[in-house]
């Protein structure tokens, strides 16, 4: 590969589907879902291969400890750690990252609180999608559905371009059950894993293009920015100015230059309580337990506790967590409600 | 009223049916389950009047300062504090009390755990039965029996005896459910509720004649007890050489001159949660809570918590207790469960 890699490892979500679990205090990302590591701790595992540059972090100030430490016992060191003042969503997050990067790097875009079954298999598909990338596509990984989820965005293939990489011809919303399931039947469509490969220059590119707002104030951010020990805090005042959007609202669903590399690695954004149970072994009694729990007649319960026992008796299906004092009960396919149960949680808090 | 009468209150009990709020530690009648003040404090409370004399308390040495606290509130100095060197029932723990009376004092035995909404009902039963127990009678109070409870002895009316004021016919165990259907279309059945009244000599009489072992072992137990500030520490040894039984096994059911004094004060023994969820009033979300709980398009649950904020979201009929780092769940009607696990934590502990 002629040029390394440079990951970019977005940090800066709240991961309120998860709560009580996740909160500001140590979001989704920095917990320990799948086992001992955290999220971000296994996202930075994915890119610590010889075709990989340094890592550019772009999270929140109030978690630069967290990451760091996570750094530091990955044996890393980021090329920059971006500290936003504010949350401006995924575009200008991105947009940050390309000023600071030399115009020909090749940025690996990934958000930090994935899971990724198979990381051979995902980065297989990084290597065969960076030369269409050096060329100034933007690179969109799709992941293979394997149902018909309704949470997730879609991609549909359109002409090939080289082996296993297509263009992509359009992005679909979150759709409703039947176009899911249509989608699915049909073949071609791929989920949004929000998931992307390009060059600095391609990605800024595009911005003058269709965002140049976003763009001049991310521009100005950095022209006032603070920096120390690899740490870059963009100044507050340029940033809260700029325009908050996805990067494929303003980016990947306007541009002609969108590549599509299908990939299958057993990838799940748990994105919901509901996700995370998916993804866990199942113990002997016919529970999915994390912590310390007591299952007496009581069946298909996820029980994940950070330290109080849960004693359970004749109740099945249901997701208990107890975190950080707080203890949340949902059924089991019901954990959307989650969020709203967050926001209440948030309102009263006293 | 010739004589006053003495409170003897029997607080020895472990309460495991409503762990993980009761325990060894803080067991039942030392909760304050029904608002602000401990079952024990109630009970104290239901014989401050004229007519009483200080109680005498029997209770476990483990609990003998949180014992003497709630006196202390009251306003009140036992006569005794019977500390129980091991739990031999209630037989023992009445004779015990009995020994350290005047013979011909009239002993008001009652557990410390119960709930009476109507306490002027009980009192005016009491006063009621108290010449009939001058006579030497052993008198029982029955509770006129709410609906058809299996899980409740049950004691039949014989003739009368006075008014309001009957014989006994016979105790009988926890029926089946048509058992005691089959009672409360009939009519003459009342719950056996632990409550008696009798002179300490009418009791050790019976003792005599059916426990002489038991009474003999309580004899050598006080003979060698350690007695300091109103503290009664009968010897270990000697109380551990008695019998184990109740009173209705050891005397109540083989005497002749037991009387039954119907009475209806709105009694419970609180001996589950699901009792406890009947005494306690219905929020106006539909859950009946103790403590701090958010719930949303949750119904008919029952939640307690010593603490942690507890958020519901799509469940009904649940009981959720959080105390003392120990989380529960079983559904309404599945109370009787809690033994189990209560049982199986206390194996698990570590």
């Amino acid at each position: 590969m002629p040029h390394a890699i440079t990951p970019v490892i977005l940090s800066g979500g709240s991961g309120t589907r998860l709560w009580p679990l996740s909160t500001d205090v140590k979001p989704k990302q920095f917990q320990p879902l799948l086992g001992q590591l955290s999220m971000f701790a296994l996202t930075l595992g994915r890119c610590t291969g010889p075709q990989f540059a340094p890592p550019i972090i772009v999270g929140s100030a109030r978690h630069a400890d967290l990451a760091e430490t996570e750094l530091a016992a990955a044996g890393l060191s980021a090329q920059a750690h971006i500290l936003e003042p504010s949350a401006r969503n995924t575009a200008p997050a991105i947009a940050l990252a390309a000023l600071v990067s030399a115009p020909d790097a090749l940025l690996l875009v990934m958000p930090s609180d994935h899971a990724m079954r198979d990381v051979p298999a995902f980065t297989a598909a990084v290597e065969r999608a960076a030369p269409l990338a050096q060329q100034g596509w933007l690179v969109t990984f799709g992941i293979t559905p394997a149902y018909a989820e309704t949470g997730y965005g879609y991609i549909e293939r359109g002409d090939p371009l080289a082996s296993e990489l297509f263009a992509a011809r359009r992005f679909l919303e979150k759709p409703e059950r039947a176009k899911a399931e249509a989608m699915l039947a049909q073949g071609g469509f791929f989920w949004n894993a929000g998931i992307f490969l390009f060059r600095a220059d391609a990605y800024l590119a595009a911005l003058v293009e269709y965002a140049p707002a976003m763009l001049s104030a991310c521009e100005h951010a950095l022209t006032s920015a603070e920096r120390s020990d690899g740490r870059v805090l963009p100044g507050a005042d340029a940033f809260a100015a700029c325009p908050s959007d996805s990067i494929d609202y303003a980016v990947m669903e306007k541009s002609n230059r969108v590549a599509l590399a299908p990939v299958d690695p057993g990838w799940s954004d748990i994105g919901s309580w509901d996700a995370l149970a998916g993804l866990l072994p199942t113990r002997q009694d016919e529970n999915v337990v994390h912590g310390n729990a007591l299952c007496h007649e009581a069946r298909g319960n996820l029980v994940h506790s950070d330290g109080p026992r849960v004693s359970l008796h004749g109740v099945e299906g249901l997701i208990v967590v107890v975190s950080g004092g707080e203890v949340m009960i949902v059924p089991r396919g019901q954990s959307q409600a989650v969020k709203i149960l967050a926001g209440l949680a948030k309102e009263n808090q006293n």
